[in-house]
């Protein structure tokens, strides 16, 4: 998807919802530059936070070997869904690339601090999650800023939590909850990568709606 | 805040998340019409998730009995936290008000299902939470998409999930994961009601961002 009117700071809302893609393939090999980034980083926190605790911190990786090092572990963790899967599975999945680590020259990673705002955090007595719910409310952010921007981010999921903690030295009781991939790209995909490769569709609107109960009487 | 041009459809996305609020105080008293939360709607519906699970569902709540039953559940967990509290910070909790539940006209209960997409989830085999955090970033669209319609949404979570989980008979394993206030509002405030009450003050961004690793060298 290219854009026209409308992109960088003025891109709506609307617009950079549908536009926002799960970015694997399309990072361009350039390194988002520094002003950018810090933009980016500066929407995702203005984010909502219980208590208004901004339970999040933001670690930028650059270093190509700590990108490669990462990379391989990725590797390894695909290697073992793959072998999961039934055989219908595997054959769908094998096509599907998971990550831009190190084409997109920066990963940011996202992480969460359950001791951010003491003992009394206003909003998480009652349901805990919260504060985890405020660090992703921050990465929602960043994304749609990065899209607005024309910056592609891609969302790693395939590694071994104790395996990033002890990669970026991330102390305890802090959690890191997003590998996110940062950079330019040369375009956004119009459909996304899961839909194309026959993974998985979307399911209509009409289905995740419910009125006054889950369940209809 | 009132918008000048850039409302609506048009709204930015840098200015969207700078203008949103967490809404209480400021509903207007009339209810948002169906066209206005179907579009609303549609937007947390086009949110990233894991395995393109798509694993959120939206209870709209607008019977008055219901609102009612809530807020008074609400008021008594309110009591209990202020309850816990040491003086000083009692003092300044009593003024901040918690929720619009009734003055919005309109509660969005956002569910998580972590069934949806059965047992080879594409991206959750390593970290299970991200089916979670996939709902999450259902809301911060929802938010912003609300905001640049000049609609305010309200985040309460002075609740008791497994009175939530009866209210609106929702099946197990499904989980709430937020009651959302959705209305129109008169104003947006300029500054966070945490803010300009004293309860907390944000963290500049410079506190949040590390570079290459969590703990510097």
């Amino acid at each position: 998807m290219t854009f026209g009117n409308g992109a960088g700071e003025h891109m709506s809302v609307h617009t950079a919802i549908r536009s926002r893609r799960d970015v694997r393939a399309e990072f361009d090999g350039t390194c988002i530059d520094d002003a950018m980034l810090h933009r980016i980083l500066d929407a995702a926190h203005h984010a909502p936070s219980v208590g208004n605790t901004q339970p999040w911190d933001f670690v930028v990786v650059q270093s190509p070997d700590t990108l490669a090092a990462f990379a391989k572990h990725v590797a390894d963790e695909r290697v073992a869904f793959a072998d999961s899967l039934p055989a219908d599975r595997r054959a769908t999945f094998d096509p599907i690339r998971i990550e831009g680590i190190e084409s997109s020259r920066t990963g940011v990673v996202v992480t969460y601090d359950p001791e951010r705002g003491g003992t009394h955090i206003l909003g998480r007595a009652t349901v805990d999650d919260t504060g985890l719910f405020s660090a992703v409310l921050a990465i929602q952010n960043l994304w749609l800023a990065a899209v607005s921007e024309r910056i592609g981010v891609g969302w790693v999921s395939f590694y071994q939590e104790q395996f990033l903690t002890e990669l970026l030295d991330i102390p305890s009781p802090v959690r890191p909850i997003a590998w996110l991939c940062v950079g330019p790209v040369t375009e956004f995909q119009e459909v996304p990568d899961l839909e194309r490769f026959g993974w998985r569709n979307r399911r209509p609107l009409s289905d995740a709606v419910h009125h006054e109960r889950f369940r209809q009487q």
